[in-house]
């Protein structure tokens, strides 16, 4: 801390990093503006799965409107999850959590989640918006699990970030083909 | 519930689940015996990273020693993440993260995270284990994601789990190659 | 502790109890059982958000759906939130939340929520009904709450309670009148 | 958030609303204002457990008191606790806990739970109140179920209301009677 | 874990032990017994708060009272708190907290803590026990700071411990001394 | 709250504090600055344990790394420990624990953590740091136990604090003897 506050009273701390050692970083200089980050990420599931899915008949309840949820509730407590995350005061959430129709693959289908995050900080919420999709995603793999036990979760990723000193930030994919929703 | 106990003085709620309505399912006739599960899960890093992840020169710190303890606490806090897990006393939580060496891949290398759990319940801990990974993944994205911004969390499955009524499951990659370890 | 394991080497605390300070009384001579426990509670909601609930048009979504995931998420922590509860590992949570058919009151209606639970535990599980009651109908306020302002929560009571020395608890209404269901 | 911010480059996902599924609603173009709220809440208990409370003569320990204390730090999580509130920073919680004098009811007595909480922020504490009222409300019951199995909680609502762009609400009873205190 | 299970059909992970990486053990080979475990701390305070303290006249409330509620309260969390330890049920928790008399010492008092945490399980409780003095010794200080700034938490230790493989353990003071109580 | 707004339309709950019952002090008036502190706390080891630590050997992981996690991540959770302590953005934790240069004292050594915290809030965050010590003392003791049983926690209290209405306040043996450091 000391490099940004050298008159400043409070003893450094700052010989905890060169050695490598974990920390939160300081982000006391940093400005309180406008952040959002959108991230995404799929569940692969089998046929017979998407179909129970789809019927809403999945022993356990609504598989998608669960995860949603779950996705919501996780990107609120991401400080606690991810160790060295700030606590940051989310002004919205919105979990997007949709079964999407048959790609090229035959004998498989995904569910993709999506994650929109934004704050007034001092820092980012791309792990917020990651958060709540790992979590979402891991829900339907557990609303699933009697019936599909090979599920895999792929593809997750920030899709873009907007807000703070680094400027904005959009995924290859996004930026060149439009992909997104 | 009813099915299982109808002598039972307990009204049955049992028509929440014919419609649809998510509920955690009521596991008090199956059988307290040892189970244990392993899953895995991959975060895609550049080669930049991988480099500064080797010589511990991240600036938040060890990248692979704060996601390993990440994975190990979201384990224990499975139930509150993933809405209709049960609450189980795990016996123990092994998290493994290692940076893989290069592939044939050219221009990316991955970290590596596996996450075997242990209890002795009525149900079965594929949860936690997936839990534990997809936070350590996460935790990985956070560490590293000043100096890479496209990391991307990739096969993120169940590789083995035994114990209980339904036997055990080897996940095809590992019954076939041994891929494991 | 004293009275119980007198011979015990363990120094007895037992003295903090006559002085009227609070405790978490100790199960551990408490054998353990199956239990079960039912809890119902109410919102009064006025007509106009009675229409939007049917006809999920609420601004933040599906008011019964999510009142009743937050009444399951609840139940699992109930010793984090009513200090003297004893952490229990529980089987099963069944929560019900529907829009009752408007009553003889004319102007008002309401939702009912039910919840159940189960555990094999040394202590009973009326908390973790409640528990889960008093969230989802706090829930079902802060969903409806933009469009009715003076709902109110009324008759949060356990019904049923099973297992434990104590035997079974009924109560009135449900005793005499089989109103329940 | 499309609506609000149409030339964002944010992509929007305000779609995920029209179609009934929850969301933790954007308030990011509110305005940080001082906001309060009060709410009160009822535990209906038997002449055997008041005369047990004032005598704090309860087994588990002073009932006012850590009802009191379990109401102030339920207020503090909130966001936990339902599914699609904001995380707020608290400025005050103040709860009280007392014993009625007994009314026309001759057979039994109440506990009343008032709790104001306090904040600047960009989103209401009704929620947050009525979260104290209802935790202090289940840990009395908590605390004397051993005497009084027949508990109800009953009048849990919002009195008062303050700051924001809706500006104060007043519950009927309050407005009217200046029943409150 | 291999080496207690060859056998098994779980790939081991006990490499990860001997290059120095963070585990949680495995218990499963633990017999379930009773176990118990008593740990003490103190916090040192100013003569004029050891007589708000007696006079319940510190502004935030009852000092004593409210670290005896922390205390209960951190014992049932110490597995989200402390990375390692098993998550355990426990049986029953007692905290006192107290105003010591004056001893030689002219200027200042001390607060004594003493947890008394009970269970049954694969593991012990002395990290529970000590987590309730060690929060219960923190809240003494945030209770009192306003009055004394210099508190200071000193001789936080376990006292007794009880059951398991290793047998008793008894902390040297208590053993020559009968110090405790 | 009457006092400082006397005016306002929110009733006043003012009198739940000359009571002496526990209130969350209203910060609402206070000035959003720049607030700083740190904290220590040592950890008296054995011989044996000290080698042990500085061999990386024991047998749970690295003490001083998974110590200094903990104590960033309670850190975060203060107010959920604390009763009466407000919900705080922190912008910056830093935790050194290590492992000390033997002082005079022959037949044992120390492990020292200091903890600094920084926000820009209503209220200081003494709390917050010295709980990050309490907790990372605490896991110390975690890791080490299997090899020492008697180690005890001495000496955690604040070391200077800055920012706020009362300024800075730094512990004597700082100011004297620039001990710290």
């Amino acid at each position: 801390m000391s490099s940004k506050l050298p008159e400043s009273p409070t003893p450094s701390l700052s010989h905890t990093a060169p050695d490598g050692s974990a920390r939160m970083v300081d982000v006391s200089d940093k400005v309180v503006t406008e952040r959002s980050a959108i991230a995404e990420g799929f569940v692969r599931v089998s046929r017979e799965l998407a179909v129970a899915i789809e019927a809403n008949a999945v022993k356990k309840g609504s598989v998608l409107e669960v995860a949603r949820l779950a996705g919501i509730l996780a990107a609120k407590r991401t400080d606690e999850l991810i160790p060295l995350c700030h606590t940051l005061p989310l002004d919205g959430v919105d979990v997007s959590v949709r079964l999407e129709p048959e790609g090229a693959r035959s004998s498989s289908r995904r569910v993709r989640v999506v994650a929109a995050v934004r704050t007034r900080s001092r820092t980012g919420v791309e792990m917020e918006a990651l958060t709540a999709v790992g979590i979402a995603c891991l829900t339907v793999i557990d609303m699933g699990k009697a019936i599909d036990k090979a599920m895999v979760i792929e593809g997750v990723r920030v899709l873009e970030k907007h807000g703070g000193r680094s400027g904005s930030y959009v995924a290859a994919a996004v930026r060149d083909a439009g992909e997104m929703q």
